[in-house]
């Protein structure tokens, strides 16, 4: 009696061990119940979170800690700069009253923090250079005000505002200086397709670690460790999510071979990251996951590949980077597109992690709607 | 008796003919009717042969037959490539489950066929080059998925996606490469403003002929005798459209002149493809032939063509071409228009051939709606 | 008695001479309907009128009257330019039959107008030269086209048409031509982040003088007496109006010193006039005034400001100048967004000037809608 109840005992320990930590999985909407009656510099601090994981279509304050974590990691000036990118974009949306759950649910900190990151990135001013923090807070706000803007046109086809904002603040800034700039000089974006002048043979080790460090890429960050800590920081949101960020990361890469881009984009990751968003965005974030809309995934990730090539050595010849404008516009076509694919389309007041998307579909299509959500449906 | 019975029996022969004859023209409907229990394959040529027609605006199985003919006899290259994109594009809706009556409208052949043959044209590797198959494969599927993603956005205003899709892949597959690509080479295109350097005075008879090559260009086909036998295929299908054609390509000429372009444009028939595209969607068939629309048609087909100019100056100093963003972007414009022209819109659901919606319209106005579609206004 | 009833007298008369005065400010709608059954050549001449004020985003033909006689001061060509583009663009929206309310409000008007005097100003042939009257003429018509065309577009999210058609037809005219053109040559427009090779120390009087200038250059005139006497235009209108004209131009300064553009730009008032009309649409004319209002103004001023350096400098690479394209994309964005400002938005039929905008607001606000025009909200 004694063993078996120790047993019985030994199993409810584990079970609520993984239920405990099942619950730092996917979005963690219960954390949101839980702070409500908090300080609101907690809540704050939430938000800002979920805004840093909404980067990389994740939405959970844990994560959130890891990346920032990985971008203090690589460089801590440009964790000050991520850091001050997320606040003062929140603010900005609370101070000019958007819609209390998108601040809550940090939709309008991610544009912010990228925009922040993306000019110290190609700031040539060096780290700490202060006055580069006004640009950077200016640039935050007025992504919030592009949100605000682009949301009413894109809702008339339930599409998100994703990273409209970012990627033409952005490109404003760096059109508005240059290299020999006397506040705020730049460095010269240089088209994938230019000629390789230290073109030697491809290192086939370099290419595969360009694969990971694609996905670190998505926060302009290219070191191998951060990279790997923000691949685990979205393997704690959701695997299925992690597994298609690589995957798009991997053709993406393959994308950039086929097209003889330079061996430094593709050492680097700078030629995975648009594949990896366009792969995530298809493969069971927006979209239910099955085996169709996993081959969708794929070529979602290699369009918007070849859409960055394209549109990396048009603007290149300005001398601007093409962001992610190429997976932006990819999924949000992909989320346009009628026939088979649009059966698995998600609503996207909906959206969820994955996982939890898999889960409400199967209860939907099972008869017994429990989930709360799913009723709705 | 005798020769009364013979006449009459001459004159039941001939109009049996002259019925036989007719139902090779228009939009051949009843063809559908007849292959509807026909082997799949015939059926997908027939749905392939009114892609290749759709370029030109036409509907017409036969006027298809002509055009690949036409195509063959330029160079039996960019026929096969044609065939290989009109053939892909078609079977990529079909997997992707696109609309059937789409698909059988050969709605979803004709972007890919475009894209297959410029990439043919502006190749500079030569003819028979094989792994070009593999881009023009990739670019007609990718077609599909934008026409598909495109047509919910300009259904709100009941506009038709055209050659959109066409537009936006050929410029992103030129972006990709360049004259030093390793594996697609191109040619750079050259501006229309660019200064002229064998400048000569102006032949008038090669002037002439620019203008039937005007409409072979639709094609990219730049030889007299297949553009006049596309010519003849339009004419099969419709008259009116035949006429258009021509006049819009003389007026592209004539814009040209105006704007002092390099004559090399004006005698290979490039200054008049977007004049004549622009000419033929004003008139007759988007809208009800009438004095006014024709009027409103020559005027589509100035605007097409000074657009053609502009863009084709802007995207040359990248080395693009503007392929047929001008018609494209001004047939468009015109279907939005509101005022006079408003009144002769068909709705883009009962366009059929110019002569057809011209009968619709009489039959509607007469007040016997015996025609099914015009009992549906 | 008789010194009471003097003085009643008097007061009479004092009111009474407000009152006329106050007819000739504002929308001035009561002109309307006196005229009604004058002359229709008198109507076309207060339609124009309308028009001309309509750049400066007025609505009063007496301020029409005044703008005319500051072109005809700055240069008699232009004067002409600006008079036979506003009555061209006038009679072709009636020839094709344009909404007759847009047309007598002067709305296709000022499209016209404005691509007339910049192919003036950016024309190298020369004033008096004849020929640029055709493409004057050509352009104000396709101004009405792309008006009529783009209402049905912007509609659906109430906004208005704004200078759409003339930037986009401007930029395709420019595009068309260059500084060696046979018939048109043009100025070449030089980026405000060019290197500034007579750089020298910036004048302060010259910096302040660039101020009122900014208002003058939005009509491509930039000299001081003309401006004042638009600003003083825009001041019969509405002050309010011209208080936040003034405003803007000088924050689109500051934006231009705290980019370091050329002193040029700053001098002439090229880096103000998009400030000043992205300051004027938030400020009064489409948002009820209040400090928040204000303050979004200021906030739209420096945007629009920011986004003219960006545009002109991507633009500047081909020769093209930005136009008014930084403040037409502002604006719009502005009457686009969510939150706080939303609620201030006033439906774009309803818009009058700001003072009257305001009048309505409190009268509805205070629950006794004797204005028409509010009890309808």
């Amino acid at each position: 009696m004694d063993t078996k109840a120790e047993v019985e005992d030994g199993r409810d320990k584990k079970t609520t061990l993984v239920k405990k930590c099942l619950l730092c999985t996917g979005d963690m909407l219960h954390l949101d119940t839980l702070l409500q009656e908090q300080w609101w510099v907690l809540q704050l601090l939430v938000w800002g979170l979920r805004g840093v994981t909404r980067v990389i279509l994740a939405n959970n304050p844990l994560s959130g800690v890891l990346i920032m974590a990985a971008l203090f990691w690589d460089s801590p000036w440009q964790g000050v700069l991520g850091s001050v990118g997320v606040l003062c974009s929140t603010l900005t949306a609370i101070i000019t009253g958007q819609d209390r759950f998108e601040v809550r649910g940090g939709l309008h900190g991610f544009n912010g923090m990228l925009v922040s990151l993306l000019m110290g990135v190609f700031s040539s001013a060096g780290d700490w250079y202060w006055p580069l923090l006004i640009p950077a807070c200016l640039g935050s706000a007025t992504c919030v005000l592009l949100f605000s803007s682009l949301s009413p046109l894109l809702d008339r086809w339930d599409l998100p505002v994703a990273v409209f904002p970012f990627n033409l603040t952005i490109v404003l800034f760096l059109l508005c200086n240059g290299p020999q700039h006397p506040y705020f000089p730049r460095h010269w974006a240089v088209p994938p397709g230019a000629e390789d002048v230290n073109a030697t043979q491809l290192s086939i080790l370099q290419f595969l670690q360009g694969i990971p460090l694609g996905v670190g890429n998505i926060y302009g960050c290219s070191a191998l460790g951060p990279s790997l800590l923000i691949l685990g920081a979205v393997l704690l949101y959701s695997p299925l999510l992690a597994i298609h960020a690589l995957l798009g990361s991997a053709i993406g890469a393959l994308a950039g071979l086929s097209m003889g881009v330079r061996h430094s984009c593709l050492y680097t990751g700078l030629s995975g990251f648009n594949g990896a968003l366009g792969c995530m965005v298809v493969g069971g974030l927006f979209f239910t996951f099955s085996w169709r809309t996993h081959l969708f995934a794929i070529a979602s990730a290699f369009f918007s590949a070849y859409m960055d090539i394209a549109l990396s050595n048009l603007l290149g010849t300005v001398g601007l980077p093409a962001c992610s404008w190429g997976a932006t516009i990819v999924g949000t076509l992909m989320m346009l597109m009628t026939g088979t694919l649009k059966a698995y389309r998600i609503p996207t007041g909906q959206v969820k992690s994955p996982e939890q998307n898999l889960r409400s579909q199967n209860q939907w299509e099972a008869g017994s709607p429990s989930d709360r959500e799913s009723t709705d449906v």
